[in-house]
């Protein structure tokens, strides 16, 4: 059986902000391979009395507690008195340490406050976790039966100590094995039917449908005696039922494996783009190393760039409309203009305004122009704008991924 | 003084993804207008003991709590369990509600599953909420001097219900009024240095600085008797010390700003993006309407596409580099080749290779060409590949912004 762990964000602006807080994943994902799970994540106020009181909630009931942030100097870092006031214990200052940190505040010819001190102040009975890439030190601390780790909350800290001292230490366990399957082109309710029949065979709990931006991950956990078979049944299984739906496995992106096929191929591709505005160039170009295959494109929103710098006719626009299959089909082909030899073409409604009876919010025409022919899809997304986009972005993605696989 | 609320997200799913947890900004923002500061959140397992866990140790601190997930026909929606046994109630079915789900479910030619009438359960003393959305209703209940509500998981039934049904019921006491001011073109610490003088005047807990993805927001709070009052006196203190920084307030983005700016000086604006690869196009295009000033752009990611397409001379490609002062002001001018009076062009290194010791990763190189000539600006951006990509996207639309409003 998997160990419990729990997780806690320190930082009032944490509760204010709205944006994502990424620590706790990072965590999740190097615990796991340490053998635990992730059973809850808090996100608590920066005051004493909020962390004491999430630790004590926490200690009775889970064996493993990280804590990420508070350990910094200003007034505002009270993770270290939280904690230790929720163990009943004091906190007794580390010499060395302290003169360290003062040190490295002289090297910046700075004099260091006193209150900066109390990063070299450690929960009594903890030890300190030296901080490789910053400044102040975590903790680490046995009680009651239950591991507390004290983190930075700055993420390139937290990641680096997790990773280097926390991970090496908690493994002394079995871990969790874990493999994500990653779908796309198809919806999370239809991934659902298809591998509903898995349940019963490898238990409902070993797999969690994630579905974002037009794509649907199947995450595969396996965990005790057999667990490397298990697992690979698993994937057998699973990949089965999602068929061509499936485009790769943990660390692959959509943008990754069409660059790779786009490699193999020997193909260059150039996208045309209406109302993704960027979106597909940008992705592919997330991904270090694309130059070599992806040329650019262009961002065509205005119609006289469709015909300027794809050379989509004026007639086809006129005749069809920008949202229609014979100018998705020329956008693509026109990007031979650029030099590439695999173009993509999208072009839709996006919304909110701009929907007609024929042609709602949601209507997209993409195509794929290779050496074998064009390709061409026709789809309604659901949701508002920003959605549309990014389940078209999604979709030409992998239809270029089908179509470079196939063709 | 705000009343304190805390949110409890259920559901096993959101302690594996790794995408962010939604609903509870949206809570947030919606209880600060009733007078409610969200102090606490957190994500359970979906299990009745966990979400009954988490209701005992928040009831007797918080005035408020709401729960979303977890209330749908499935055997891991359990919301209503854990919640009634947390408060040592029962559950009584609502009759009515059960037969109009019944009604919903054969509408749709589908047999209404025995377990599905769990959804018309209403924890006793509570009462259901409708929802006007979708088909689970909430449940609300006083219980201990604490207000429970239960809403669904679906970002767009709990936020509808939230706005339309939780909010007016709540907002019996004076909301807490709050303004957020918008900056870009500058770094957090440089904010928070210039701000620092103003915390004694108006307490640090009323002002909250968040940074992401190159921009800076001052989230000011005011509460209270001359609330309205004291926040405009905020409003203009930050603002002074934010100068030309500031671009706007609330809902102002920085593309929305710009299409704005652009709109009011009569020019059409197309953009040439290297590095950047469309995600300045994409964020431009992102705002619902921008096709009557933006016309597009150009992903000139290959040097045979800065010639072709923006007719950058080969001679200054050869002679000064892609990743220089020169280039980018070709790029920028090179967009009246696409109809545009206000032109972008950004190149830089973003990593992670690429980068010389003249020109490391990071080296980023932007001009805008208006008719009344061209403004260049040349970055050392901190950060990997994608934070190089997103500092350069923000910093480039705030160089337009300023272009826009002085020349």
């Amino acid at each position: 059986m998997a160990r419990r762990a729990a997780f806690i964000a320190v930082g009032s602006e944490l509760l204010r902000a709205e944006r994502p807080e990424t620590n706790s994943w990072v965590a999740a994902r190097v615990l796991r391979g340490a053998g635990y799970l992730l059973t809850e994540k808090r996100i608590v106020e920066d005051t004493e009395d909020a962390v004491a009181m999430a630790v004590r909630d926490l200690l009775s009931r889970t064996e493993l507690i990280i804590l990420s942030g508070g350990l910094g100097p200003t007034a505002d870092d009270v993770t270290r008195e939280g904690v230790a006031r929720a163990l009943f214990r004091g906190l007794a200052r580390h010499q060395p340490t302290g003169e360290a940190i003062a040190a490295r505040y002289a090297a910046r010819g700075r004099p260091m406050p006193e209150f900066a001190w109390r990063m070299a102040d450690v929960v009594q009975g903890g030890e300190l976790l030296p901080n490789p890439v910053g400044t102040a030190p975590g903790q680490w601390i046995e009680a009651a039966g239950c591991t507390l780790v004290l983190l930075p909350g700055v993420p390139s800290e937290l990641e680096a100590m997790l990773t280097g001292l926390v991970a090496p230490r908690l493994g002394r366990g079995s871990g969790i094995l874990t493999r994500a399957l990653r779908l796309a082109g198809v919806y999370e309710s239809l991934v659902e039917q298809r591998v509903m029949h898995l349940y019963d065979r490898f238990g409902r709990e070993s797999v969690t449908i994630l579905a974002a931006r037009g794509q649907v991950t199947l995450l595969l956990l396996s965990e005790g005696p057999g667990a490397a078979g298990r697992l690979e049944e698993m994937d057998a299984a699973f990949a089965a039922a999602a068929g061509p739906d499936l485009y790769g496995r943990d660390d692959d992106s959509l943008p990754s494996v069409v660059l790779a096929r786009l490699r193999q191929r020997g193909l260059r591709l150039a996208v045309a783009e209406s109302c993704t505005g960027g979106l597909v160039a940008s992705q592919l170009v997330s991904v270090p190393g694309a130059s070599d295959v992806f040329l650019g494109g262009v961002v065509a929103y205005a119609d006289d760039l469709k015909r300027a710098l794809l050379g989509v006719p004026a007639e086809l626009l006129a005749a069809h409309g920008a949202v229609s299959q014979p100018v998705a089909e020329a956008m693509a082909a026109g990007t031979s203009r650029l030099g590439a030899q695999c173009g993509l073409g999208i072009t839709g409604v996006a919304g909110p305004t701009g929907g007609t009876p024929e042609k709602p919010v949601g209507t997209v025409h993409m195509a794929v122009a290779t050496p074998a022919g064009v390709v061409h899809r026709q789809h309604l997304f659901p949701g508002d704008r920003q959605m549309v986009r990014e389940l078209t972005a999604a979709f030409a993605l992998d239809l270029l991924r089908r179509t470079l696989e196939e063709a």
